[in-house]
């Protein structure tokens, strides 16, 4: 299973929902004055690790058999993913290797470890911090569970977008951040299915932007630097399986800069009374260039974590 | 109907669970290590409003003749009380007239403003803001809604307790921030017909202690000030319906510092990610002071709102 289906979508709701309540959809008055248009928040920075990811991890941890639930599973992360198969594996009884980059952030990989998770640090970055799961997988018979390309995980994620149309069926539009691709691909997903005229917008950082260059060319651009405030939008390679999804159903992708990025952090507190990490309040940021194009319509802005460590949120608030 | 009861708690969750979901109980790993016990928050910070005031406001709303509807409702507040009764009246097309003191909290008239709501400031305090929805009554035809003393608002914000009841029965304390005391007076009267044993813990501000006092005391205390940073604790004169139940009931009521409250708004953002107000995070500072106390039981801390305004937020991270 190679591909990312409604059916897929559906499934994952029992897996999802044995564990985790639907998140709000939450209205908000003055955010709405500010945007000119009906602003939703939908808001998975209020499930537990605090972020989206977790639904894919419990759907990815009901999908495996016996033999490999006792074999145990490596990944690699920068942080809310890890989080989400950290939080999977101990309620699965499942034994789990996270790999993360020399100098990932120390808040997030105590996080991880909290959840009992064996953290494993290693290589200068995503890629290859990667490659020791390749070696995990070889030496320790662990499951390698790459996150680009298991649809497990964006089924399990496509069901806040579920959420979402149940919720509000003739929503017009829906802002969603793009750090690997699952998030959106679920909203587009659901949408051609459930009601196609809903636009479905993507959001990346200015200095990540990578999948922003693939979709406007139609070809896997990599970039050589993805170093933003938003370590949930930083992807620096594109994988097929996103793009491909998003080639034939993203309506729009914006680019933000790292300021407009801080300031929708702030807009968050102030508005929300929300904590939303950097790439979660760039549906917010995005918000903001559309306030034109977006007037008097039915918005759902997608938060999509809350985990900001206290260093960069004092540095937003300063 | 003076009293409050089980059942009028449980029939109030027709009417709350129309308009909202239950809120996430959370069990925080690195807070529990932290603590010392298995710590889970409660967190009626994710409601719409940002507070736990809400199940009261739209339990009182759907409680209203038409001939009430008609005539409108005015009511006194700081803050949360406020905006819940705002929201629910534009939820049931009932016209709304709120009284703050002067210089109110700008961000908190701004909100209940853009609730629909008419605002009025008047009075240098609480209790000559109070005269004015007398006055009003009188005047205007106005139904007045007496914030301390309504039991259809005690009704509703009881459903959060049974809700956590449902979700971990075998909940060893609950620790709720005391104000006006409809929280605790709800987890006492849920807690008292499922499972006695567990114990319900009160907090209050060193600076506003008037129901510690009168609790201690066994008559009702008043205190000449209340000027604590957690406005939603800020009560000078305490009530007779919350305090019969609270005599009966409660098991402890402990008094937190201003510096503890300010540390507990941190330790909810390190630990939680959550913007919890001066007043929800109150029993996260109260839990630093029972760790002993409650040495790994199961313990529910309520986050009761995440009202807080930028300009604190900004004072407390600095």
């Amino acid at each position: 299973m190679n591909s990312v289906t409604f059916q897929g979508i559906m499934s994952a709701r029992r897996a999802v929902y044995r564990r985790l309540k639907p998140t709000p959809l939450i209205p908000y008055p003055e955010l709405s004055t500010f945007l000119g248009f009906n602003a939703y928040i939908k808001h998975e920075n209020h499930l537990p690790t605090g972020s989206f990811k977790i639904r894919g991890g419990l759907n990815f941890m009901a999908q495996l058999s016996n033999e490999q639930k006792e074999r145990g599973v490596t990944t690699v992360t920068r942080g809310n993913h890890g989080q989400s198969i950290a939080f999977a594996g101990r309620e699965f009884g499942v034994h789990t290797s996270i790999v993360v980059p020399y100098g990932n952030n120390p808040e997030k990989n105590s996080a991880m470890r909290a959840y009992g998770a064996e953290l494993i640090e290693h290589g200068v970055d995503f890629d290859e911090a990667r490659e020791l799961c390749e070696r995990l997988q070889n030496e320790r018979g662990l499951y390698y569970l790459n996150p680009l390309v298991e649809p497990a995980l964006y089924h399990g994620v496509g069901t806040y977008s579920l959420e979402i149309f149940e919720e509000l069926p003739n929503v017009d539009a829906i802002i969603v951040p793009i750090g690997g691709g699952s998030g959106s691909c679920g909203a587009i997903t659901v949408a051609q299915a459930i009601n196609p005229r809903a636009r479905i917008i993507g959001v990346q950082a200015e200095n990540a932007p990578s999948i922003y260059l693939s979709w406007k060319s139609g070809k896997a651009i990599q970039t050589s630097s993805c170093d933003t405030i938003a370590d949930g939008l930083a992807t620096r390679v594109p994988f097929d399986l996103p793009l491909s999804i998003l080639n034939q159903g993203i309506h729009e992708i914006l680019l933000v800069s790292e300021d407009e990025i801080r300031e929708a952090v702030r807009l968050a507190l102030r508005y929300t009374h929300n904590l939303a990490e950097p790439a979660a309040a760039a549906s917010i940021a995005a918000a903001c260039k559309l306030k034109a194009e977006l007037n008097h319509q039915n918005v759902v802005l997608v938060m999509s974590g809350a985990n900001i460590d206290t260093h960069t949120l004092k540095s937003i608030m300063a």
